[in-house]
C-alpha cells in the first residue's frame, strides 16, 4: 500500500490506533454518573482504568479484586495506549504532562474553553497544551469526543454499536458524530472508526483523512468539515491527490459554514474559519469528492455506495404499487437528470406475459396494482426488469402496510417471503434495487422489514427525495473516477 | 357563504355527500375476502347493505336477524344514498341503470378497463355508462376508489382513521389516496374528505375542487392532479378565481406528469393528458396555489399550514443540541432564502443570563450542548427566543435518544416533561416551533413523542430537507394572499 504517513510530510502517524490495548479515563465524574467511564468500559475488552485523585469506588466499575482506580496515571502498573481526559480546562496541562511521561500514545481532551472560547487566554492555553504534549502524545481535541472504534469496543457514548463496518467518519463536532453513529444503526451503516477532533489543536482533519485513506479497515470516508487552518491547505491537497490517484476511496463531505450565518456559527462552535465557499467547491470538484448538503444525505450516500458500490445511475426502472405515485416518481427521477427508458423489446414481451390483472401496466414504470398479491409473479417481473441491459437500477415503492397481513387486499401467505426474495434480486443482478417503504400506519412492521433488508445490504428509504438527489452525485463521481484512470 | 354549486355553471352539486345515511356495496367478492364490503362496514354507523346475485351469507356481516344481503339494489327496502360498485366493467352498465332507478345519489365505480384502457371499446363503454346514469347518479370513477369520509365512517380501506380533520384531498389515483391517509396517521394529519375519482368520467377534479371549496368541513385543500379535459380549463379557472377572491382556502397541489416519461405514465394510468408544464405552472402562480414536488411534501405542507396557519417564515431562530448540526441547519435555512438574524439586544442579554455551561452558545443559532439536562433553563431560553420580535419561527433539533433515559448525559428526571412544555411554547407565542427529532437508535421513543406532539399540533420532522423547501412556498402564498386583499 502507498504510504504517506510520516511526520516530515506534515502528517501525523496514527497507525498505532489499530493496536490500542489499554485505556484510561481521567477525571470520571460522579455528577455525570461516570458517563464517559461507563461508556468506554461498556464494550472495551482490553484493560481499562479510571484516574481520579480522591475516588476510591465507582459503582459497577471496580469489583475490588483488582484495582482499576488510580490517583494518577503514573501509578497504573500497565502500559496505557489511549486516554480520555474529562478534567476541566485548567487541569488539562498537568494531566497531559503526566500522559507524555507515561508513554500514552493518544489522548482525547473533552474540555472546551481553549481556542474555541475565542479568547487570547484560550488560544494561549491550547498552545501550552501542545507544547507539553511534546509530540509524544497525539491529541484529539480539545473540545472533542475523540475516538469511536467498534472493532476494539472503544466508544464515548452508551450503546454505540459493536459491529465494525467499513465507513470512516471525521468531524470536529461530537454531536454530529453521535448523530452519525446512532442514525447509522437505523440505516444499516456501520463504522470502521469515527473521530471527533474538536479544535484540532494537534491531530486535525488532514491527519485523520490521511489516516483513514491508509486504513485497511476503511473503504468509504465520510466527513463533516467546518474549516482547516490556512497552512494545512497545501497538505490537504496532497492527501486528496494521493487518494484520487492511488487509494481511490470515495470521500463524501458535508461542508459546514457555507452561508453567512453558518460561517459565524462555525467560528463560535470550533473557532474554524469556514472560508470561501467557491474555493471549497472547486477543491471538492478538482479532487472528485462527493459533496452533500445535510448529515442525512451524507449517511444516505454512504450506504448507497456501501451497499451497491460505485456505479452510474442513468436509466432507471420504476416499480410502483400505485400508478399515481409511479407518475410522481418518474417526474422526480427525470427532474434529477435520469431517464426512465422503455424496456428492450424482448424483455418487454416477457414482462407483458407476466401481467394478468386489471389496473396494471407492464411498461416502465411498472404498475402492479393488486397483482402484488400474486407475489410469485412479482419476483419474475422484477427479475426480468433487472435483466434488461437498458436498465441500471430499479426503484420500487411499497408502503409499510404491505408488511401487515391485516391490510392485504387479497390473501397471499407468501407475500412477505416473496417480496424479500424480490428485493434481493438487485444484488443477484449486480444492479441497485432501491425500495421506498413509505412511513405510514405500520411503523413497527416498517422497522422490522427495514432492519431485515439492511442486513442484506438493501437500503430502505421512506421518501424519494432522501436519495434521488444523491444518485447523480454518485454517477458523476463514478464517471470522474473512470476518467482519471 | 358564496355558492357556485349549480349545474348550469358546469359544476356538479355534491353537497348531498355530507348527508349520506345509507350505503350499499354491490359485488362483494368472496375471493377478496369481501375486502371492500368489510372496509365500508368497519366504521359506518348508518345502514349498510350488500348486493350480490347468489351469496346468502357473508361471514361477520349478516347476523341473520335482519337481512342485509340483497340480490339486487332494487330489493333493498331502504333508501340508498351511496353505492360502491365492485362488479367487472361489463356488468357496470346494468348496475348503474338500477342505481338510477333506485334513486342512488353517488356511486363509486371501482372497475378499470373503461377509457383508462386506451381502447375505443373502453371509451365507448364509459360514454354508455354516463348516458345510463342519466345525470341522476353522480359517479366517482370508473377506475377509482371513491369516497373516504371519516366523520360518517365511510372508507374503502381497512383501519382508515375515524378522526375527522379539516384537510380535503382529491386524486385520480386510489393508491396515492391510501398513501395520503395512512401516512397522515403518522404525521397527525386528518382529513375531512378524500376523493379518488379515477377516470373522472362524471365527477371530475374541477367538481371536487369546487365542492371542497364550499365544504364547511374543509379548510385546506390538497390534491394530486394528472390532468383535466380541455373543455374544463375555463371552469377550473373560474373555481380557482372564486377561491382566491372569496373562500381563500389554501390549495396545495402535486402535479403528476411534468416530465416526458411521467406524462406517458399518467396517460397509461388514467388516460389523462398531463399537458404543458409551463402552462400549469403559470396557472398555479396566477391563482396562488402552493405547488409541491412529492406526495411527502404535500402532506408536510398541509400539516405546517394546519398546525401553524398561513404566515411568513423570514427570520428563523435555531436551537441545536449539537453545534455542528446547528451550523448545517443555518446553511440549509439560508440556502432556502431565509435569515438567521441576531436576537434583539435586550433578548440577547436575557438569554445570555440563562446560559451557564461550557460548550454552549447563547447567540442565534443557540447551542445548548449538555445544558439540555438542566431542562428548566431550556424552557426559559426557548420562551425568550420566541418572544423576540425579530424572530418568526424557531427550528429545534433534538435526536430521538434524548427521550430515552439510558442515553442521558446528566441526570434530569424532568427532561421529557420540560421539553414537551418547551415544544408547546410555539403555540403560546403564536409562532411556529418546528422540532427535528432525528430518526436514530430509539425509534419507539421517537414514535411515542411524535404522536404526543402531533396531538398538540406540533409538527415533528426527521430531516430538515423534509420541510425547509416548503417554508418559502408558504411565505410566498401568504404574501400573495395579503396582496390580493
Amino acid at each position: 500500500m502507498h504510504v504517506l504517513n510520516n511526520d516530515k510530510d506534515g502528517l501525523k502517524d496514527l497507525s498505532f490506533i489499530n493496536e490500542i490495548k489499554s485505556i484510561a479515563v481521567i477525571g470520571p465524574s460522579e455528577k455525570r454518573n461516570f458517563f464517559f467511564l461507563r461508556n468506554h468500559a461498556e464494550n472495551f475488552s482490553g484493560n481499562i482504568y479510571a484516574v481520579h485523585p480522591s475516588l476510591n469506588q465507582i459503582p459497577g466499575f471496580d469489583d475490588g479484586t483488582k484495582n482499576k482506580i488510580f490517583k494518577s496515571i503514573k501509578e497504573i502498573p500497565d502500559n496505557v495506549d489511549f486516554v480520555f481526559i474529562a478534567v476541566p480546562a485548567n487541569k488539562v496541562i498537568n494531566v497531559i504532562e503526566e500522559c507524555a511521561e507515561k508513554g500514552v500514545k493518544l489522548a482525547t481532551i473533552f474540555a472546551a474553553n481553549f481556542s474555541d472560547a475565542g479568547t487570547e487566554e484560550g488560544v494561549k492555553l491550547e498552545q501550552e497544551l501542545i507544547k507539553k504534549a511534546q509530540n509524544r502524545v497525539r491529541i484529539l481535541g480539545p473540545n472533542g469526543l475523540g475516538l469511536f472504534y467498534p472493532k476494539l469496543g472503544i466508544a464515548w457514548r452508551p450503546k454505540f454499536p459493536t459491529i465494525p463496518g467499513n465507513v470512516g467518519f471525521i468531524a470536529q463536532s461530537g454531536g454530529i458524530c453521535n448523530l452519525a453513529v446512532y442514525s447509522g444503526m437505523e440505516l444499516g451503516i456501520y463504522f470502521s472508526k469515527v473521530f471527533s477532533f474538536g479544535n484540532g489543536a494537534d491531530v486535525d482533519f488532514v491527519d485523520l483523512l490521511n489516516y483513514l485513506m491508509n486504513d485497511p479497515e476503511t473503504n468509504i470516508i465520510t466527513c463533516y468539515l467546518e474549516g482547516i487552518k490556512n497552512h494545512r491547505a497545501k497538505i490537504l491537497k496532497r492527501v486528496l491527490s494521493e487518494n484520487m490517484n492511488h487509494h481511490k476511496k470515495p470521500i463524501i463531505i458535508l461542508k459546514g459554514g457555507k452561508s453567512s450565518m453558518g460561517a459565524i456559527a462555525a467560528k463560535t462552535h470550533t473557532a474554524s474559519i469556514a472560508g470561501n465557499t467557491a474555493i471549497w467547491k472547486t477543491l471538492f470538484r478538482q479532487y472528485n469528492l462527493i459533496e452533500v448538503d445535510s448529515l442525512e444525505q451524507l449517511l444516505h450516500a454512504a450506504r448507497l455506495i456501501n451497499f451497491y458500490g460505485i456505479r452510474e445511475y442513468n436509466n432507471i426502472a420504476v416499480f410502483s404499487i400505485s400508478g399515481g405515485y409511479g407518475v410522481v416518481l418518474c417526474d422526480l427521477i427525470e427532474s434529477h437528470g435520469m431517464r426512465i427508458p422503455p424496456f428492450s423489446p424482448d424483455i418487454q414481451e416477457k414482462i407483458e406475459n407476466k401481467f394478468f390483472m386489471e389496473g396494471t401496466s407492464p411498461k416502465n414504470p411498472l404498475d402492479v396494482a393488486a397483482q402484488l398479491f400474486y407475489s410469485e409473479s412479482i419476483i419474475d417481473i422484477i427479475d426480468l426488469a433487472l435483466s434488461d441491459k437498458n436498465i441500471d437500477a430499479l426503484i420500487m415503492d411499497l408502503p409499510c402496510w404491505y408488511f401487515h397481513p391485516d391490510f392485504y387486499v387479497l390473501p397471499d401467505d407468501k407475500l412477505e417471503k416473496n417480496l424479500i426474495k424480490a428485493f434481493n434480486l438487485g444484488h443477484a443482478h449486480d444492479k441497485p434495487l432501491i425500495p421506498i417503504i413509505q412511513r405510514a400506519n405500520c411503523p413497527k412492521h416498517r422497522e422490522r422489514i427495514s432492519s431485515l433488508l439492511h442486513d442484506k445490504k438493501i437500503p430502505v428509504f421512506g421518501d424519494p427525495l432522501e436519495f434521488l438527489p444523491l444518485l447523480p452525485k454518485i454517477t458523476n463521481y463514478s464517471r470522474r473516477l473512470k476518467d482519471s484512470c
